[in-house]
């Protein structure tokens, strides 16, 4: 059994050696060097351009990110199971960026950052935490584990998702006719969703006009689902008061974007989250080990929906 | 019984109100209103001056602070009990405000932000929180509930204070002849610490020249705790990376003090932690109903230690 590997070739060297160490028992291919291409039964990749195809006896394609949407699913043959990583790191990480978002939000450090440099010692009202309602959109592995740690300060927490989910001390809404509602009662919004058809462009004018005045955005998902001109526009009016952005259309962001130098925008590139070789190589060989003995694997995506 | 109250005039407003409506048998006075010097009991204040010595049936004195720094106890007869604010909202907001500092180092926000500034969109590696340890200096209430919120992420948590504690998960260290082996395993040095004589100037040159080079600061203990001359040098060497700076000396800071400008320092005005001026009002009469009872009051300090 061979599995072939596309991606950071540093990535995967380490994980060559993990393989070698954990699954003597299985090729580990690093592309362009894939030997027999019928022995080849798994594709990891982060962009398998045409191998999903050409490969004659391939049984499975991992995505080496946590998204799947660089992925183009028309060119995987249909009967092929299409996987995303998920393993401990991507979490951790994301956890850390959000809870420091949210709480640099929350203790206006934007304000305050201003006043440094304008050299202004101006202590302003502490809010307490239970009067800053957060929200995030997106309720995977990822919004389900940064609203379980944003509770622990006190935030009223809600999260909202496509389909009807339940997570203790989180108020859920559900569905295209519960999102007014979400945004509604949102302060601090936090995007976690995945890029499907349907959440392309999704942060736009009408989405920041329905939060509250003031709100502010912490968007982690895709870069395309943010209008970057709406944002701007939102910020000027003041209807948006602060912005962290981890990810941008395109990426790299370009030097003479305008959201580099907005003074309520903290952009970063796209550093919120990433798997860590060793965790996802680990990973992978338990969906391996899944797959081989018929169990459900982690991360396996709906192709009709997309994630 | 009455209560003489000696500070910011709003909050005085809030807490008589507070009074009236939990403890319509006491009295309570906002100076210089003082009414019959002989009835006062207890005295809250932020500087007393000379009330604690004229007062003749004084029993108690109450900061209205976390701290007594502000406080001349030589100024306060021996006999009386001098106690600190400790109330939910103080530990909230410290914990919050370490939290965010703690994650923006970790994260090498500092970095980013220097990027963002220059337009640069260059991902660096990112590091597991097992990989970074932070270490408190000072275990009192606050000291303690930073480090239970901040092992949640990852992080190896370590504690140093003058007299031994025991907290679960927290490598403790106590004493001067342990201080040394403290600060070499502490990636990001967080100063809790109340002032006294022997916490005066304590974060200076020779410990910063203790830490691993390129280890981070976080100081929210009190400004003359720091010597900042010795903290920009340790920038411009590199054995200081980066800084969060909450407390300075004096307060405000002057427009023209360098650290203002310092491009690894975040100063923000002393708001890392206030008293909600009803949780302290409630903490206060908590304290009132434990002295009355015979019971000891939270938040008493040691006088020989002056905290």
């Amino acid at each position: 059994m061979t599995v072939l590997y596309k991606s950071d070739p540093v990535r995967g060297a380490i994980w060559a050696e993990r393989f070698a160490q954990l699954a003597p028992d299985i090729a580990f291919r690093v592309w362009p060097d894939i030997g027999d291409p019928s022995a080849i039964r798994y594709l990891v990749a982060w962009q398998p351009d045409d191998l999903a195809v050409t490969l004659p006896n391939l049984e499975a394609v991992f995505s080496v990110g946590a998204g799947v949407d660089q992925l183009d699913l028309t060119r995987i043959p249909a009967h092929l199971p299409v996987v995303r990583m998920i393993e401990p790191g991507i979490v951790d990480g994301m956890v850390e960026y959000v809870t420091e978002a949210v709480l640099a939000i929350h203790r206006d450090l934007f304000d305050y950052a201003l006043q440094q440099q304008a050299r202004i010692w101006a202590p302003m009202p502490l809010r307490p935490a239970a009067s800053r309602r957060v929200g995030v959109l997106g309720l995977g592995v990822l919004g389900t584990a940064v609203l379980e740690r944003l509770r622990l300060f006190g935030f009223p927490c809600a999260g909202w998702s496509r389909s009807p989910r339940d997570i203790e001390g989180v108020e859920c809404f559900a569905g295209d006719a519960a999102l007014g509602a979400f945004l509604a009662r949102t302060d601090v919004l936090v995007c976690l969703l995945p890029l499907t058809g349907a959440t392309r462009g999704i942060l736009d004018r009408r989405m920041f006009a329905a939060l509250p005045e003031g709100a502010s955005i912490v968007h982690v998902g895709r870069g395309p689902q943010l209008v970057a001109g709406d944002l701007i526009d939102a910020l000027d009016r003041g209807q948006i008061r602060s912005a962290v952005i981890d990810v941008t259309d395109p990426e790299p962001l370009p030097a003479d974007h305008p959201l580099w130098t907005q003074p309520r925008v903290r952009l970063t590139p796209h550093i919120a989250s990433a798997t860590s070789a060793v965790p996802a190589a680990d990973a992978l060989l338990e969906n391996l080990r899944r797959h081989r003995a018929g169990e459900p694997m982690i991360g396996q995506i709906d192709r009709s929906r997309g994630y």
